[in-house]
Parts: structure tokens; sequence; C-alpha cells
């Protein structure tokens, strides 16, 4: 029988090879050594040089007694180190948990204790805030090596057992790394803000890492050798993949420690970028900053924007530049970007605001991405592609995590009925774009960064005056949003805001602090829950 | 254990789904639904409409109760009906079996038997040869549809049940085609000239589809929306696999019938064409056309060349034409191109010959290709890469095929360890790169057709008058290489060149004939064997 013929093959080496980034890496060594690969300062390292740094980085890792499926933790900018932390973590076999350079102590602790991590690799920029979290956890033998940047002008700190450049002194170059043996392996944690206040491990696989820059790639039309700035924090969805993306097409990747819009502009015009991505309010920065008066792309540079809905107004004046926006949406959960406002060559003639309107829709599925749909939250059926009905995003596809780190329950909830429910509401239109108009979880997305409104409720819960707190997003023009808490005494407790500010400061990273605090008694249901529906309103209307 | 909790997670519906090239068509129909995907002639579909033809064939056969692994066959040129089949066909669950259109009809009956056809698909062009074939098989209830051109002048030949626009009207146009459940399911079956004279059958999986067309994406720096001139036959490795690449990235296809070079050069003009593909031998037509004269591209042209290494005057020649050519190297058993003569910046300023030599080299594995290598005959180690000590290429990756249909055995020799043995002989230069130098297996490639020697000693074998015979390649410079057959005759027999030629005419297809006949003892080992190393030589000389 011919069916049974077709089925008879197993798989063999020559025929079945683990997907992974790392081999983009390895080639890319290969056929374009002298190439530059990274950019940091007057740092300049070719695509053999930053190879061979990688190679000695798992080399050293595994002569410290790393294993596979331990892992490797790191608070860092965007610095040199990061992007060789994305290759030689993985070819030792280890996970690369990179941490969110904003979080306080305490959550960094939580991190680093959840995770399990064996070494932490730390940016001298962030040592003190590493020190106190180091402080605070379980594994009080955790090997620490600093990244000690000497283009920082601050006097750089050590707080761990060596340097970076002489813990990958340690490794050797000829060290025989391996690939996965399987794509479905663990190659990052990413934690992420959850809606239960305690952040979430989220696990990807190389098979997705590989197909989210294959994806990448095809959707953004990358060409080879792009010269990318990286202004993405790469503690973010492993900075939406790009660093393995670049690796495949052997671009160059231009580090930048901070967003600083005339450096930013200068850097553009100098490197002659021709792409670089960030969340709106980066685009914003840029725009409002006095250096945009003279500034205009000598050629079109492309940009990614994520992370929030780009207001259209932002959209317009940034491409009056002379840049060309593309706004892609996900989640942590899906590697970053699964879902982009495609352009579509039918809508070149229409007038900008238009224009600008289109491109504020989040999109259709990228081509990783198997599936993608809104569904009615009482029936889960798909809602009518009308633009109007609103119902649940869920996607599905090769670059959804593999789950929550020791939470097998959440990831399964996460996934019911074969898909990953994202929390966001959206519409489709007519023409199979999503646009986003609200979210379940109770998270506020300021400045690209997600706050989860339990957390800072749980804190000032904390608080011996507070009887009951419910924070809520509060649209804000530059941040996007902001949190703003309502906050009900105890019976003859008083309270100001600036004591609930101090307060905060001690319990909470800065960007997630209220940035204005109401008090009232807050609306209930008849079963008591605080309605938060309500308290959005309110808040808009900073009415109380 | 931390080890442990990273492999807890199975794989889900959410996030794992099958790779296939299959869901490049959909999601071009949903996002470019008016784009041209494909033109011939007066003829043009966009991609919803061709995806809306694709869905109906799979219904038509789905109808005719073809099922999940059975085999659909068909014999045609570059038709948009052939562009149709390489979707409708799996889509239904089908293999697709693309017959080599220049094939005689014996060795498309001996296909048609091999491969379990159920349905037979048949170009009006090519119905004489396919009834003489039909007639030939075990099964007498194949069903035959036809393509009917009506932009052929010739009135179209009818040989079967019905044309396949009438086929495709059974469909339905809502059909719940499935994506296959496992990326390993075989996709489509090509056959290629083995080496023992009856061809085998190269089974192509989803999954090597698939990473086919992003790694071609990537490395041939395809941008989106292509305009591709579609001269590479879809028979030949499904056309490189570009009718599937192309539906990822929204491109156009303009279909031709026949390699007319006038009409290329009109068609890039005319279409704006911005890439194609052919073999060595279709370079050198055009260069050698008199439209050669009056032209150049209006802007540079793309050229994928392959099949046979191309000789540095052709390329040189081309290229001041305006194309820019890269060559790319593999067999039917690497789903095509696996390597790349890949450009490298630094070589910008070399000089136009040095240029020309060093894209004459077949290049570099392509990022869909894990391991290339090559080994030394005997001690089967990699040899020197100085550009001096040949060895036999292998080559691993997801992009090998499954195997040879029915022939676990051969598929164990050409797979054993680990590697893909390709029979090439080559060298591997100091940067990485290879350049072919012999070939093991008994192959004549002329004008980009594989040959096997065998198959045309078997028929001369036939002759009653003939004792031996032994063909070998000879260096031909329009066709490459044709065959030159040497033949001893029985002891008072007599045989002239023209009665050879006659008798071949009746069981080889035109590009199979020797081309050259020579009469002569032949030389053999002391065990009898024939040195076929010592013909090639003389065939060079022309002396026996």
């Amino acid at each position: 029988m011919t069916k049974k013929e077709y089925d008879k093959f197993d798989k063999a080496n020559a025929n079945f090879q683990a997907l992974t980034p790392l081999s983009f890496i390895e080639r890319s060594a290969k056929v374009f050594p002298n190439h530059p690969a990274v950019v940091y300062g007057e740092i300049q390292y070719s695509w053999r040089e930053l190879f061979d740094r990688t190679i000695k980085l798992a080399s050293a890792l595994t002569k410290f007694g790393i294993k596979k499926g331990d892992t490797v933790s790191i608070l860092s900018a965007n610095t040199p180190e990061m992007i060789e932390a994305h290759f030689g973590v993985p070819m030792s076999g280890a996970i690369l948990n990179t941490i969110n350079t904003r979080l306080d102590s305490e959550t960094i602790g939580y991190i680093l204790n959840h995770s399990d991590a064996k070494v932490f690799i730390v940016d001298c920029e962030l040592a003190p805030e590493a020190a106190k979290a180091v402080k605070t956890i379980k594994n009080q033998n955790i090997f620490i090596v600093d990244i000690l940047d000497y283009q920082n002008s601050q006097a750089p700190k050590s707080i761990g057992n060596i340097s970076y450049d002489e813990f990958i002194e340690h490794g050797d170059v000829k060290f025989p790394w391996q690939l996965p043996n399987d794509e479905w392996d663990a190659i990052s944690l990413n934690y992420t803000s959850g809606t239960s206040g305690k952040p979430k491990g989220v696990v990807y696989h190389h098979r997705g890492s590989y197909l989210m820059s294959m994806g990448t790639i095809t959707d953004w039309n990358l060409p080879k050798h792009p010269k990318y700035l990286y202004t993405v924090p790469l503690f973010h969805c492993n900075g939406w993949g790009h660093a393995w993306t670049m690796a495949a097409l052997a671009g160059t990747m231009f580090c930048t420690r901070a967003i600083i819009p005339e450096e930013i502009f200068n850097s553009i015009t100098t490197h002659k970028i021709t792409h670089f991505g960030g969340a709106p309010i980066v685009l914003n920065m840029l725009l409002n900053s006095p250096a945009a008066r003279d500034f205009k792309c000598r050629r079109p540079v492309e940009i990614m924007t994520a992370g929030a809905p780009p207001p259209a107004s932002i959209l317009q004046g940034i491409e009056r530049l002379g840049f060309n926006v593309t706004q892609v949406y996900g989640l942590t959960e899906t590697y970053g970007h699964t879902v982009m406002s495609t352009w579509n060559s039918d809508w070149n003639d229409l007038q900008n605001d238009k224009k600008a309107q289109l491109k504020a829709r989040q999109g259709v599925g990228m081509i990783h991405t198997s599936g993608l749909k809104v569904v009615d939250l009482d029936s889960g059926e798909q809602v009518a592609q009308d633009g109007i009905h609103t119902g649940e995003i869920l996607i599905r596809g090769n670059t959804i995590m593999k789950g929550y780190l020791k939470d097998l329950s959440t990831t399964e909830t996460v996934f019911k009925n074969g898909w990953f429910h994202t929390g966001d509401i959206a519409v489709m239109h007519p023409d199979g774009y999503i646009e986003i108009k609200d979210r379940l979880k109770d998270i506020i997305i300021s400045g690209g960064e997600n706050i989860s409104s339990v957390e800072i409720e749980d804190v000032l819960h904390k608080h011996e005056s507070i009887s009951l707190a419910a924070v809520v997003a509060l649209p804000d023009e530059k941040w996007g949003e902001v949190p703003c808490a309502f906050i009900e005494l105890i019976n003859g407790k008083s309270l100001s805001e600036d004591e609930i500010e101090s307060f905060c400061r001690e319990h909470l990273a800065g960007f997630k602090r209220p940035k204005k605090v109401i008090f009232c008694e807050l609306p209930k249901t008849a079963t008591g829950k605080i309605q938060k529906y309500e308290l959005r309103m309110r808040a808009r209307s900073t009415q109380c």
C-alpha cells in the first residue's frame, strides 16, 4: 500500500536536525567572519570575534559546573555581554534568564530564587540593586559575574566573584559546544508581570526562537546585513529575538545603554542605521526632543513598535522625520511579535490620517503564527468580523511559550481549548485585522512596561492605615498609562498622598508607583467585588 | 530540580503546530487577497483566486476518493494548473508527483506504476507521450485530468476523463481542507535518474519545504512581493520550491511554457521581473540570442542558477546585461539548493575575472543546511581546506529527503554515518567554500537534466549486435555535457552510428541519446570492470 510506503521513513541525522538560533551565529562566523556584529562605543566585534567570545562563555560556564537545564540569570543593559549571553548561555546547555533592569531588589530576589539561578551576571550600573537582591535569596552560593563597563563614566562597581572578561578567559575557544538534541529544549526564561502579582517565568524553546527569526525576516522584509540599533531592552522577550535574527542575517547590532534622543539621531546618521525598534513611548521621546527639529532620515529607516497601541499622532509625526513604522503586537508568552500591522499596497493612495489609522491597528497573524482569532467571552465563538463586536484575542503557533516555569496549572489555563488566551480584548475588522480595545487582565502598561495592579495593591494593603486599595490604569500622554490608586482608609485613620508615596518608595520600583492617589469609598458589587471598570471611568474624569 | 522543571511541558495545540508551506497560501490569500499571484498570458489570478482554485482542487480530489497518502501525478509545463497542484494536491492529503516533461513514455509509465498514482493530470501538449505511457501501466483505472491550454495554438488534445477546469468545478470552495497533522508527512515525490538506471522516487516532507522557503528568503535576500519569472521547470525539485516561497512573500509568478530568449527579455522589461532562475544552459541561451544585443536590465534582476557549474565566461557575460547571478548547488535529494555561492562584500573591489571565479564555486551551506563537509573517499575524514584535496560532498539538514520510495536499503546507504552522500567530488577552499571537481556517480548532466549512463547502456545492451557498451559524459560547449557511447561489437557483427541512433530513438528520450558513438574494444581492469575514467579521457580527446 502506497500510504504506508510514504510513512516508512524514520528520521535520521542526515535529514532531521533540531531547529535552533544557535546555528545562525555559527554560520555567520564562518561565512562573514569579518563583518561587524556588535558595536558599542569604541568596542567592535566581528561575527568571528563575537562567536569566539560566546564559545568561551559557554566553555567557562561548563568548567564552572553549569549543565544542561541549569539557569543563568543576567541583569544588564544592552551591552555586548548581554548579546553574548544570548548565545553563550544556551551553547552551554543552560537557560538564559534575562531580568528586567527596572525591577526592585525584592522582585529580582524572587526571580533568582524561583528560577534556581546558579550564576548571576550583573551589569555594574545595576550592582547596588543586584547586591540587595542577592542578600535575600536562598542560594547564598550563587556565582556572580560582574560586567565592568569601562565606557561608563561612573567607576564600575564590583559585587561579584569575578569580572566577565576574566571569567570568559577561563573558557576555551575550541570548546566542543553542542547544538540542542531536541528543538523543544528550553533556551530562555523571561519573567512577566502576572495578574496575580507574582512574576511568572515564561519558558521559550529553540524551535520557537528559530522560527521567530525566520518569520521576522520574512514579514519585516529584512535584508541581508541590516544595521540594527538595539534600543529595545534585551530583557524584554529577549529583545524581540533580534539578536538571533541579526545573527541569521549577519547584521550589525549597535548597542545603547540608555535611550537619549540626541544620541539615537546621531547614531542613525553616523552609523547609517537601517532598522530599530521601541515602544511608542520611545517614538514619543524622539518626536518631542529638541533634536527632532533638525533631523531627517537620509534614507528610510524602518521602525518596529510594540508594547502598547501607538497613537496615530505619534505615527504621523515620526514618519514625517523619514521613518517607516510597523506596529506589531504580542506578549512575553508569544516571544514578542506574533501579530503585525502588515501594510497593503492597496492603501498607498489613502490620505495620511487614514493611513495612520490603519497602522494603529494591531494587525494580522505573522507568518510564524498559525492562528489568530477573537472570541466572545461568553460563547467562545468567533466574533463577527465587523470592527464592532469585541472578544478575547486567542493565538496559536510555534512561537508560543512552552509554559510557565513551575506552574503547570496556570499554563494549562492559558492554553485551554488549544489556544493561548492573551487576556486582551479586541475587535476584528472585515479585512481580518484586529484592533485592541481593552484588556481583561489587571495590567497597566506604562512606557512599554507591564505593571501588575495586584502587586501594587498588595503593597498598599500592607500599610496599617489602609483598609482597601484598588489600582487601575490612568491614561497618560507621555507614558501611555500610569498607575492610579484608589484608597479606602481604616475608620479613624488619616493618610496623605505624600505618605503613601514614601511608603511605596520602600517597596516598589519607581515605574510601578502610583502617579495619582484618590481617597474614597470603593464602589463594590452586591457580592463585595470592587468594580474596577467604574474606577477606570472615575480615574479618567479624576472624580471620586 | 530545575532541570526537570524545564522539561515538564508537553507540546500542546496552542504552542506546537506542524510546519507546512500550505500555511503560506492561506495567509497570503487573507492578507493580500487582491495581489496578483499567477500571470500566464491573458490569465491572471490573485492570491485569493489562486487559493480558491486550490481549495476546489483539493475538494474535487477528495470527492473523487483521494485520501491521505495517495499519489497524484502531474505531467505539465509551468502552467497555472501546475502551480495550483503544488497546493491543492497536498491540501487533499495526497502527495504530488511531478514528472519530467522530457521523459519517454516508457519511463513515465514506470513512474506511474512505481508511485501507484491514482490520478494523472496531463498537460495537453504532452498528451501523446502520456497516452502511450498510460497504456503500459498496471492501473488501467487511473483517472486522467486534462489541462486544456487554450492559449496554446495547437488544438488541445484530450486523452482523459475530464478537463481540469471541469474537474475543479466539482470541488467546493468551502471545503474544510486540513493542514498536515505531522510536519514529517510527505508532500511531494520527485523522480531522479538513479545510477542504477531506474529512476528513484525522492520523497519530500512538509517540514523541509517550509524551511526551504524560509532559508531561500533569508539567503537569497528575497523582498516582499517579488516578481518571479518561472523558467525553472516545476518538475525539478518542485521548481526549487519557489511556488511555496512566493506564497510566503505574496510574490507574483509569471509562468512560461517554453524558454524563448526573446520572450524572456520582453517579459523582464514588460512585467518588471525582479527574480528568475535557470540552469547555466538557459543563461547561455539568453546570452547567445540575437535579442541579447539590445537588452539591458532597467534595474538589477537577480538570477539563481544551478544544475551544473556555470562557466565564468557565462557569468561575466550575463552580468554585463544587468543581471546579478547567484549560483546554488543541490540535488533532487536535497530539495534543490542547499549550498550557495554566497557573496561577501569583502570581494567587492576584486577584478571582474576574479569575481567570476569566486562566483563559479558552489559555495557554503545555506541557512537551512545544518552541515556540509568534504570527506576523503578512503578515510572518511574531512579533507584539508586547501582547495586542492578532493573528497565526496556530504550534507545534512532539514531539507534532505525522507528517503527513496520503496527503497529503504538505498536510502540507508546514502544516509550512512548520519550524512547524505551526494556522490559529487569537490575541494574545500580555505574560506570554507566548496568547488565541484568530479562525480562518483554514472550521471551525465546535459542542459540541466540528469541522465543515467547505466540507463543508456541498458538500452544499448538490448541490441543484438552489441557485446558491451559504456556511456560517459563528453564535455559540450552548449549542453555542458552530452552522452558519449563506447561500443564493443559481437564478433562478426557490424553496426553504423546511424543504426545505433535510430535504435536509441525507439527507446530513449531525445536528451538521453548518445551524441557521439565510438566503436572499440573497451579498456577493462584485471577483474574485468570497465575503466570509465579511461573512457572519459578518450572521449575528451576523441580517440579510441
